[in-house]
């Protein structure tokens, strides 16, 4: 009887270690930091002189598809696109050249115009550091994220343009 | 017969003209521009004050395999790294925002220790603009790829380090 219990009870702890693992990478608006996204497309790349930041922009199929067929205003339903974020550092042996370091955060835009027809048809995630510890207290932070993106409404509310390719 | 003489002139134009076809592609010492790196995985980016660019750098397979097994001084054989080169613009919507424009260049590095021993075991090839043309007259424009890449002997040649990712 005392065995059972602490089998239960070890269960039951093991249980709830492997919920919260699933969890941490949902963002409070539910939205998953995509698994496979190391392996998607370049879309873009920018620097930042205010935040002293390199960023590089891929996309998922859909997104690469929506490229192609020059069809990135508004953008195809379920383009998802990832952005990541790096600290400037100088280069160690070549001081003009500014290069990542710390990893700051990956932001995401899921494009779904009826599920996100409140914030312009985009999906906002945002998971902070090497711990990806999802970003905001609850579901309401993406009105921070649809605030910014508004200066670029014309053009689906997305900063990224694709870099130009032979 | 006069027919005959024809049609041997046109298949000698057409079999002329898909000859220089596959050959803008490959550089004064036969390195190809790989026909599918648009589909790399990214490996990092970067932004150079002085000559004003913003670039990305993709590896295949094998770049990647040696990144994820810490095997990058030296560089697993058969890793293949390019470098995409674009000029900075000032993003119209925000302009603290360097973001790409126009293409510069495509750079690859080859790295095959036994081919390329006499520069420190890597290929190099560039190719120019939208139109790709090969980079250097003859086969002596390496040295020029090799004196600068001196400057990270001590990084295999690499001045690329794999930006951290979660």
């Amino acid at each position: 009887m005392k065995i059972k219990f602490l089998i239960s009870a070890l269960l039951l702890l093991l249980g709830s270690h492997l919920v919260s693992a699933n969890d941490a990478l949902i963002s409070p608006n539910g939205i998953k930091l995509p698994a496979d996204y190391k392996n998607w497309k370049l879309i873009s790349s920018s620097h930042r002189e205010d935040s002293k930041t390199l960023r590089v922009i891929l996309g998922n199929d859909t997104a690469m598809e929506s490229i192609k067929q020059g069809k990135t205003n508004p953008w195809q339903e379920g383009s998802v696109l990832i952005k990541l974020v790096w600290k400037d550092s100088v280069h160690p042996n070549f001081e003009k050249a500014t290069v990542p370091s710390e990893f700051v955060h990956s932001e995401v835009m899921v494009k779904d115009t009826a599920k996100y027809a409140e914030t312009g048809g985009w999906g906002y995630a945002r998971w902070l550091g090497m711990e990806q510890k999802p970003y905001g207290h609850d579901a309401s932070f993406v009105q921070e994220c649809a605030g910014c993106h508004a200066a670029v409404k014309e053009n689906d509310s997305v900063f990224t343009r694709p870099s130009k390719l032979p």
